[in-house]
């Protein structure tokens, strides 16, 4: 499907000036001129992440036999990401306008040139560059490429040497490695079972962009399954067809949702097969989550790096062997943006374009809008704020609203996806039934407040 | 009350050791001979935490009308801490042992040694330290005391210069007063409204200890709640008795809460008013949470920083202000150790020694462990997993349990705070009963399953 660039360029600034106007995602630091690659999450869209967060959760942890939560620490001993090879290889190609002294991604000006680094060593970016004449976006000369190690670096503890550094963890995954022993010992499960961990992760992209797509710190939902060798396949296609799962009750179209089976040379080292699902945003198709089959790279080089033994010996009987991993990884802001872009829906109403999310009921933050038809009537006022207290002590997620005529308040209530708005008007005090205005159909119909609220 | 410092130390040692093996509290980066002042949550202390979170979101968000939910970013523009003044002020002393050069905090020293290093400058520690000649732990001469800053260092971006500097946040709250603005942007509430955020925070303690009770990061639930300055004192008074319910609701005895008014000379310099709520923790008596009057000191310093107005406009007046703020702010890991304390429970069953934790049925981790009375049934087993699984889907929190024998079993569930242990036997295959033992009385009595299904 080929894109039109430009819609989809005003499509993602509506979103990112929706979010920020209606107060579900504002600039970081956005007080003191911002910080780059930083967002915070505002009072709606705290609860559509906490929303997404806590599904994931009950889906892959609470409502399951074989997964066992856990919650690292941001910050490990350095050792973790000697032996990960983070700190070695964790790594962008960064390249320096010679004028302004500003850096970039090489890769990215290279594919922004029409050219593809996929795979290619430094020297051999340097090369291209030079062969085509790739010029900084200033259009200054740019520098050799070197490399740059994305972890964000700290001293922890009163001395300041090489022994005091550690990183911002850049993924959670070490998290559940360096305690899968711990789980062992303390529960000892059967074969296969698997560790999920939420939490921060950091990094230093040399050029953030793309709203939250790519942050410098973000938030990931991942999870460690461990697996007999002999029977990784089966597990990975278990989490394959789970992975679908998720992206449905995300409320994702499948046709937005796209496998990426990814070849040998393009894949992480230790993996011996990752599918990258992928999203049509309207940034373009790009990843939304990745699934790896990392086998027994990362428990291995702990067994290395510390000599403790991480085999896993088969309950009843005399087989041992260092489980093998199977990798679902998936990032919170990255499906924040796709639930936001599955949503964002432009209709005419009467004549008018009217914008409305049309998210999925169990992820929307405000599930019931109440509002008195005017609000200088006391009685409406009374009869509506006691329809506002049974509705949210019954859902929870309910909003008073009195600003403004109906119609402004329906527009309001549609831009932050709210799918059911209620109205107490003087019929109400008659009969006790109020009017209900769906957000996806616009249709309005008379209900007893009764039925509303058991 | 005096307390018995040696058994308080053993009680600490032996929470500290149940919360290992069981599976609730692991010491961070410990396959890597770990990392001072961090810790993991394992299986067990994920859930009892996020039960924890959840239900201060639910009692202090959700349930009200006045108050926002944000998530800010941890990475701030380092700014944000030059106007806050924790750039210059938020620093512990240090001393150094001349011999070893171990570093160590100079009041904690001070206070080892008998004398009160409240109030006192940087000279008149180095001098009392002088005076009455004290040592290093390991015997040694100290030097000088001097200022150590505790917020966590980094650098953001691909150049590494004064600008790119950017600190882990020591506080939450300043990701709530940078967003005050955006809120009154989306939503402009009514007067009193509050921000509330959960989060990490980050501290270089110069010797982090006790547990989880004083680490390098930790989670905090912070509130900031924005008043009209000549009504500060009504809503203090408000969070005070929200605070007493709260510590109602983690189950801690109120003869074990105990409020300090905090005086002038030790509160901080922009606060007015500080309760600090502490707790008998096994290591004494403790900040559990503080409670404090903040002025308008933050907004103050935000308008002062970037010539942005801060004032709010109360609706339908020409009244305008900068808002006051009254702080209450909660610590996760101390919730969680106050918790254990509180629950942490030796008796005497059948002349042995039980140990159990007598935690509320709504923070447990586990509510239900179902277990067949013997492994080697096959009916007794497809009939608990029968009775597992229905429990599971309707409460989530239940645990399977086969292992050893039931006196076992129950001892292992006592030890993690399930309050409730089902056993499927002979009988139920018979009458569709069960045995019902409750942790805290180790009754039993024969319950129909329909009834614990519904």
């Amino acid at each position: 499907m080929v894109q039109n660039s430009q819609k989809s360029g005003e499509k993602m600034e509506r979103i990112v000036s929706l979010a920020k106007r209606r107060g579900f995602i504002y600039p970081g630091s956005d007080m003191y001129g911002g910080l780059s690659g930083t967002w915070d999450f505002g009072p709606l869209g705290v609860t559509l992440k906490r929303n997404i967060m806590q599904l994931w959760w009950k889906l892959f942890v609470e409502e399951r036999d074989d997964m066992y939560g856990v919650d690292a620490a941001i910050l490990m001993n350095q050792k973790v990401w000697q032996a990960s090879g983070h700190v070695d290889t964790f790594t962008d190609p960064l390249v320096e306008d010679l004028e302004t002294k500003q850096r970039f991604r090489a890769d990215h000006l290279l594919k922004e040139a029409g050219l593809s680094p996929e795979g290619l060593s430094l020297e051999q970016m340097t090369q291209l560059i030079k062969d085509n004449d790739v010029k900084s976006p200033n259009g200054n000369a740019l520098s050799e490429v070197r490399t740059f190690n994305m972890m964000f670096k700290t001293t922890v503890g009163p001395i300041d040497d090489d022994t005091s550094i550690s990183y911002l963890r850049p993924e959670t995954a070490q998290g559940m490695f360096t305690n899968y022993k711990n789980v062992l010992d303390s529960f000892y499960p059967d074969l296969p079972f698997g560790l999920a961990q939420q939490g921060k992760a950091f990094r230093n992209e040399i050029s953030p962009r793309d709203f939250i797509f790519r942050s410098r710190e973000f938030e990931q939902m991942e999870i460690e399954y461990f697996v007999d060798p002999a029977k990784w396949e089966e597990a990975f296609e278990h989490w394959r067809q789970q992975v679908w799962r998720w992206t449905q009750c995300l409320g994702l179209p499948d046709e937005n949702v796209h496998e990426l089976e990814v070849q040998e040379a393009d894949r992480a080292h230790y993996s011996k097969r990752t599918i990258d699902f992928e999203f049509d945003f309207p940034i373009g198709k790009e990843e939304l989550l990745g699934l790896a089959y990392r086998t027994d790279f990362d428990l291995r080089n702990i067994q290395n790096a510390t000599a403790k033994n991480m085999e896993y010996l088969v309950k009843g009987t005399n087989t041992k062997f260092v489980p093998h991993v199977i990798e679902p990884s998936f990032g919170v802001e990255r499906a924040v943006m796709a639930v936001l872009t599955a949503a964002f829906t432009e209709d005419e109403v009467n004549g008018e374009t009217r914008t409305y999310l049309k998210l999925p009921e169990h992820l929307a933050p405000i599930k019931y809008a109440v509002s008195p038809l005017v609000r200088n009537k006391t009685e409406l006022v009374a009869k509506a704020r006691e329809l506002y207290d049974g509705l949210k002590k019954k859902h929870g997620a309910v909003m008073w609203d009195e600003n403004g005529n109906i119609g402004k308040r329906y527009r309001r209530q549609d831009e932050i996806g709210t799918p059911h708005c209620v109205v107490v008007d003087f019929q109400t005090l008659e009969d006790d039934t109020v009017t209900i205005r769906e957000r996806d159909t616009t249709q309005q119909r008379r209900v007893p407040i009764e039925e509303l609220v058991k």
